[in-house]
């Protein structure tokens, strides 16, 4: 079931990345590049520093595949009616949720202390749309108008390990983290929230 | 003789990033650092992403001599004439066919799926110039204007793999596919050529 | 003492991070990661590069908590002050030095020649603030505003490698680097020295 996630997951990314690429008139390749690095960007910059190789999409070229097929049913739906904005920004909370505990858990499996695993963690939910954002020479989203991104994964990766140490079971903890993630996301959507901005004087 | 052609490539590129970092008024370091990151920046990238160490041009630093003197042979050529666009775009072509194949050969050698390999090998050939365009704040030229730059890549190491398959000999496959890639580019180029865009309704 | 420079260096990078982030009216998690980007930036590329794991934070996570404690001490600052630019600025040219000269340290640990070496020392010096650059979607100022920032790196690195080939004792020939880097850095300052920058005609 998790697995089935994982590919969902990435299939929503990729869609995310699509989309955003044709909105700015990319070709062809420039909208399949950017679905592949909004949608394994986080795993592989994980993977990356943690010298976890083979990285997970070499390992599964499966994931290619659905990044492929999620790419170029985008762009036939979009021949024909307008993409669900709504909805996908729903699917992406459940993909952010997922990526989140699941680079949680393999940053544990590293033996790091909590910070670290927040920060494996948080990069693994949102380093695909930084990428995303940098490859189209855009100020990344996450810094400056999302409702409670990155902040989701960061809140919800705490609470995961949080309820590891009071002596929840693991499974159950990793439930709860990606509960948290999305239902955080989902408030944030929904009513708008936004962390704060800082004047610097003079 | 590869060899040879690798020295060329790698020459070539660092011109292209030196003339392009100047077109933007880099400093003198800004147009090296940027002929660094086009002629190496590709290979980099598969190595990192393959754990591949020491990284080739580690291992092999002569490459760093023949792009500090390409960059400088550039800056000194443009103080007393145009640089000559249309050959740099046909010998960008070369380097572009020979990075190509030689990614896609060292991505053979990891035992990797088809699809994986032709990733590798496309990564190769454009990452460097696609840093190049981020470093540069500009959106990368491969995403939307180019005429079948990464495209030739793909099916250049398409050409290769399906002529492997088909029994032919590695070598004269590999002569194949360059080929196919830097033909492919020229004709682009020639007719102006470019892949679709797609309109996002809504 | 090297090592409270190091953190020293690490605290005042996040600042400059983070005064960076908030200028551009970044939220809360902006500031962060751009503080822990400049801060860890080009230590990270490094060691990437040179296949060096854990990575220096994920070995020392220490780090991280400086970055966040220099963040979060930069924004209750600014509530109250202006922040004190020419004093960052000279502090910044500390942090260059030590993170220069410690980065062709590790390089030389690994037995490069001395043109690698000089690029690692480099990177390890300005990749921080080049990333920094780029994920504001900006020209990276080292490309063509400062005032021989990564100059100054490779300057003292060829410094510190000649005074070692002399027969200079190791750690002597460090700090002369390291006063180097940083003598060049506060001169051009000063003095508003920079670069050359080239006209490409046509």
């Amino acid at each position: 079931m998790l697995a089935l996630f994982a590919y969902l997951g990435t299939g929503v990314f990729a869609v995310s990345g699509a989309l955003a690429a044709a909105r700015k008139s990319f070709d062809l390749l420039g909208i399949v590049v950017i679905a592949f690095v909004t949608a394994i960007g986080g795993g592989t910059v994980r993977d990356l520093l943690l010298d976890r190789h083979p990285i997970f999409w070499v390992r599964e070229p499966r994931i290619g595949w659905v990044i492929l097929g999620s790419a170029f049913l985008t762009l036939l739906f979009i021949r024909f009616r307008k993409p669900p904005k709504r909805a996908l920004l729903y699917a992406d909370a459940l993909g952010l949720a997922l990526f989140t505990i699941s680079g949680a858990q393999i940053a544990e499996g590293f033996g790091l202390p909590a910070l670290t695993i927040v920060m494996m963690a948080t990069i693994t939910g949102s380093a695909g749309g930084v990428l995303r954002d940098v490859l189209s020479a855009e100020v990344p989203l996450l810094f400056r108008q999302t409702e409670l991104y990155a902040t989701a994964s960061i809140a919800g990766t705490a609470g995961y390990l949080l309820l590891e140490s009071l002596g929840v079971d693991r499974e159950a903890a990793a439930w709860m983290g990606m509960t948290l993630v999305a239902a955080l996301r989902f408030t944030a959507i929904r009513y708008g929230l936004k962390l704060p901005v800082f004047q610097v004087p003079g």
